[in-house]
């Protein structure tokens, strides 16, 4: 008998990384080089290490890092997993986090215990996924959502410089339904999460003024 | 040195109850009876036991029924505290947990761990609480109201029957401010939540209907 293992649970993190890709919300998986579940594709995630690191949070930035070379600016917690058999290693913990990155600041390549990375469609990822990730992913995109529609704005999704026809289009990708453009635009005039910038971009009918987050603009604490 | 500890971090939960007593929104505190932090008051939590849970939710119901002898008939996720720092036996995570009951279903008593049980103002306990549990009861009032304010109905804090004054009232404290009738007895209208009773109660001017909620009610999907 294995005590430490009937004493101690096993604490891991797992983090959906959220870009839009082709006007679709897409995920990072990542093809796993182990056992358990060896060849399923997966949330990336892994093991708190408790002298590594200050925070699970912390765990799931080195976790990203050493796996898929992924540097995440900020992370939201989703919720927890726990039972004694959704790791076949044992009674397990993990934290789920979530995270918006625009595709030109990931250049997700393959580390360590990772046999390939991809970016799956977020709401079909078109794999069984290993262990409950399917279950975490859902969770995920519902929670993204919810915090969408709760009018929190998804910056993160977009480039340093950006139109409000580009903000508006990631907003109606992640929801999954167009937004009304005069509505969508009443409501930004309230936010203080946007600055004006004195630079235009060519437009479909005249020229876009360009917008960037507000320094104190933070995803997690909005709404 | 103490490798299992330098490995393993201590696992556990802890539960913010929430109840109304004399219109002002309450939680429950027990009085720690051991160190770490022994007489200090804070929220009923305990760790993980893996022998014996199925889940780190079915954690917190066995140690509430431990400790306080408190059946939670549904419990909701707030968030998970973790570090080396924030308990001085070692790294450790808690997830937290909030629940609401009526005050006429809970018997609080004394049992395992616990020198004394209060239900403290909830915005303002009135002590220094162990931990990092300030930090956590603040999350579980923020979460409470902002489902609150996001249209969930505190169903779980009134009595079998109530009425909508009742439910208002207590929709009021929990948010602090006090809510207009009109806007929500239309609201109410439209919610599937609640099943009209062909029961009446004296009321201040005319007898006032009785409610009962939906046996597909539930606070934690709601919203």
């Amino acid at each position: 008998m294995n005590t430490t293992k009937e004493l101690f649970p096993l604490v891991g993190v797992d983090v959906a990384l959220f870009s839009v890709v082709d006007e679709r919300l897409k995920v990072l998986l990542v093809k796993r080089a182990r056992e358990p579940d060896a060849k399923r594709w997966a949330l990336p995630g892994g093991m708190l290490k408790p002298n590594l690191d200050a925070s699970l949070a912390g765990t799931a930035r080195r976790v990203l890092a050493d796996k898929v070379a992924v540097e995440l600016p900020h992370i939201e917690e989703v919720g927890t997993y726990s039972g004694p058999d959704r790791d076949p290693r044992g009674w397990s913990v993990t934290v789920l986090f979530y995270a918006l990155l625009p595709l030109d600041k990931i250049n997700a390549v393959v580390r360590n215990k990772v046999e390939a990375v991809e970016w799956a469609d977020a709401t079909s990822p078109g794999h069984r996924l290993a262990f409950d990730h399917a279950e975490q992913l859902a969770a995920a995109v519902k929670k993204l959502r919810a915090k969408v529609a709760a009018d929190a704005l998804p910056l993160h999704l977009l480039p340093e410089k950006f139109t409000l026809t580009q903000l508006q289009n990631v907003v109606s990708v992640i929801l999954g339904h167009p937004v009304d453009k005069s509505s969508f635009r009443r409501r930004l005039k309230s936010s203080s999460d946007l600055v004006e910038l004195d630079e235009f971009v060519r437009g479909a009918q005249r020229p876009a003024q360009l917008f960037t987050a507000s320094p104190r603009f933070s995803f997690t604490s909005s709404p």
